[in-house]
């Protein structure tokens, strides 16, 4: 809505399959005009933004720069980027092929939740490999335009970084909550629903992130079961010395952050 | 200040050892008066409501109880009951305990962050072991009074639970925080911080309650540790249906849940 808003675009196309959820942005005036057929979406545009779940990308992208002009620039929004990259690297696009990954999540989806604001002062990863320098310029400029901050990755930065900070948080929580016992759950306070939020998150989407990213996700997981595992030997030992200590250690690395993007 | 506010006591006396904490409060109306010394404070009580860590609760109590009337109810506002009421089992004033947990914790502590409506529709969990009935009914109305609904529970029944609600998230929050690593926390999304949030919570309090409830919070982080193992298990056979069953198995337990108490 930001893009019509501040008249960042000649003309804003939605590409979607349902049709009411394309009518819906356009009246929130997210998007110009929708459409349910890619060729006649994409036709003459000048910058693709692919949203679909990180498996579809690359094919998305590509159906769509047919259509686009030959000069199209091509983005994406997914939460992983090497194996997307590694796809992009066998199409003809590849050199028009920026990835972007704005971090910008919310517990709410679909455009019915969307707002001008939504990016404001937030952080967008990209990860310009295959790309002219020129267009990673091209891309940046369009994130700022929408209010972000661009930090600059490898493919294999970005998905190891992201692992330890957003698919280990996704896969903690979810153990989180399927660890309770469902006749406790009457009793859970403000504690347990922040820190299993985002376990209410799509599980086939995030099957899909963790497909692409299983092996950064993996180290994520065990370094996690290896202080789990300290916790546990010195709950066992009564060390509550140790166990001082190890509130210490989480404490520091939080404090350390403190909320100051806690929108984000 | 709910206290005063809604005229539900006569007086309201506030004993600690921080003058200016007692000032700030006085202030903020949230005590009449203030004392450093317990027998001042107590004198004449008629209802004494500890809010010490809890391994000072039982001594801070009996304190009080001495200079207050003879017919004083006791309570408290601590996070765990087992060893509370065994404590005070021992002790002159056992008729007249009753345990009392009211489940609104904040990240923010301190009379600065009080509000009137803190406790507004939020749950408070009361043990009533040792007690006579009548004084049982005294304080679930105190707690009422100030807009809480009231559970009752076995103080065993009230740490296994609280281990598995409150204690497991802290310990689960604090690893989080403690296992991403520190180069990678500008990138740190809402997720993250969502999930880390208590770990901010201080050490020194929470080695307490884990000292406290030591055997229930083990079984807890055991639990939650047999999960983290089928989790790696699956993805180091990358078996992603059985990630997308665990996904669900999360989801399912959180949707059941939803945001109705996210304040509290």
């Amino acid at each position: 809505m930001r893009l019509i808003r501040d008249r960042l675009a000649e003309e804003v196309v939605g590409f979607g399959r349902d049709q009411g959820k394309l009518e819906l942005a356009k009246s929130l005036k997210a998007i110009h005009r929708g459409s349910g057929r890619i060729d006649e979406a994409a036709a003459g545009a000048e910058l693709i933004v692919a949203c679909t779940p990180v498996q579809q990308i690359a094919e998305v992208l590509c159906q769509a720069a047919k259509h686009a002009l030959p000069t199209a620039i091509l983005t994406d929004v997914g939460s992983t980027k090497r194996t997307l990259v590694e796809q992009m690297r066998q199409t003809p696009f590849a050199e028009r092929f920026v990835g972007s990954h704005p971090l910008a999540g919310s517990d709410r989806s679909g455009v019915g939740s969307a707002s001008a604001s939504l990016f404001d002062g937030k952080l967008c990863l990209i990860t310009p490999q295959l790309v002219e320098p020129t267009l990673v310029g091209n891309v940046s400029r369009f994130w700022e335009a929408l209010g972000m901050r661009i930090v600059r990755l490898t493919p294999e930065g970005h998905d190891e970084a992201m692992a330890a900070t957003s698919h280990l948080p996704h896969v903690v929580a979810s153990i989180l909550a399927a660890s309770t016992p469902p006749a406790m759950l009457t009793l859970v306070g403000s504690g347990w629903l922040d820190s299993t939020r985002i376990a209410g998150g799509s599980p086939e989407l995030w099957r899909q992130i963790l497909e692409e990213n299983q092996a950064p996700a993996l180290r994520a997981l065990k370094n996690f079961a290896t202080i789990s595992q300290d916790w546990i030997e010195a709950l066992e030992a009564s060390d509550f010395a140790r166990v001082e200590q190890l509130l210490n250690a989480g404490k520091h690395i939080r404090d350390s952050v403190g909320n100051q993007h806690s929108s984000g």
